[in-house]
């Protein structure tokens, strides 16, 4: 029986490249373009924690690989000296800032009703929980990378978040807006839910517009998938 | 800055001893002592840990040192035939339904406006989260000792506690009802809140009574630190 639903955060319950384009903006005002500079910083994710992911490299929490890709993408921007170290780090805060869609908080509370709900992220458990004070997510716990010390899409990532809730797979939900993900939890056991975030990417988004599975629920987005889950 | 308060739990926010002794008494009926039953079990609870914080046992989370002294205690009790392996492990759950004190939500809900709020606790994620969902204990995050694979008064369970959040131990405060448990925080540079749980142990309780050291807040309850902190 479903006791918990585990969720994937960047993407598909808040809106990163929006609320990472502000944090640019603020701190760079008209020279840059700041949904560049965050798609730009975005772009470094996946082959940071793929060093990791591989065995290259031991487990680092996501903020350090954010303050290395951000390191990485001011000299790409030829903004290195724009910048100083304090400059740095407090727009490496800008992934504890990024909006909640407007229907992630109501289908949270919504599900908090009847299961436990928890960040099934690639972020530290410390970037999560502020995240989840700047934007008033209702989780029950945190769980996801920081906890498995290694990097979905690997299968210890999804397995150790339900074994910190006492939970087989079988008894869980991964719930997000990427397929890959749900392919990853899929295969280490777990349930499925899919709704699409079709603005992630900005507005020619191509991926991830429809399910590339039978998901074992999918929602229009997560009020609707509270629905569902709670008919 | 202060930016967390992290909080022990059992004795300090819920009353686990009416709580065990109420599970006990659904269990066992007139058959039993269940205060007594419930002192019995929890006196067990510290030499199990002991063997852990020494270094002649890994870790294992807390759930598993319960069910261990259940069976001792159901031994000590002549009950080692009246309940079988389900019903063991259901008892062993009732660490999971211990009430709030009266104070603790409206404490809580108070202070995580302005700081992030976590358990600190030698109870597991699992055995935390779904305590919290029992009493709607609005905590932000579980941390304690599942996150530091280690039981307090080790002062690597506070240290890590306020790792996992990003933060130096100074800018985390440990609350407790019990002096032993803010003098460790101390150690490990911790700010430090208490206030007396004078029936925690029941009507002839004689410990913890009073603070034994200049604790940085000392308060009447939690809803009173509350008060204090936020003034």
């Amino acid at each position: 029986m479903l006791q918990a639903l585990i969720f994937d955060v960047f993407g598909t319950v808040v809106d990163w490249r929006t609320g990472v384009a502000r944090e640019v903006g603020a701190a760079f005002g008209g020279r840059v373009d700041a949904l560049a500079f965050a798609d730009a910083w975005r772009g470094r994710y996946q082959p940071a924690m793929e060093r990791i992911r591989s065995g290259n490299r031991g487990y680092v929490p996501l903020d350090i690989l954010h303050r290395e890709n951000l390191d990485a993408t001011l000299e790409e921007f030829g903004l290195e000296s724009a910048l100083d170290e304090a400059g740095r780090a407090a727009l490496n805060r800008a992934w504890e800032k990024l909006p909640p869609w407007q229907d992630s908080v109501p289908g949270l509370t919504a599900l908090k009703a009847r299961y436990a709900i928890a960040p099934c992220s690639n972020g530290s458990i410390a970037l999560m929980t502020w995240l989840a004070k700047f934007g008033a997510l209702p989780w029950d716990v945190i769980l996801g990378a920081e906890i498995a010390q290694d990097y979905k899409p690997q299968p210890a990532v999804y397995v150790a978040s339900a074994a910190a809730l006492g939970l087989q797979p079988a008894e869980v939900m991964m719930v997000a807006a990427h397929n890959s993900d749900l392919v990853a939890a899929r295969g280490a056991g777990l349930q499925t839910g899919f709704f699409p975030r079709p603005t992630e990417h900005g507005p020619g988004q191509t991926s991830d517009l429809e399910p590339l599975q039978d998901w074992d629920v999918v929602a229009e987005d997560l009020q609707d998938l509270a629905n569902r889950l709670l008919m």
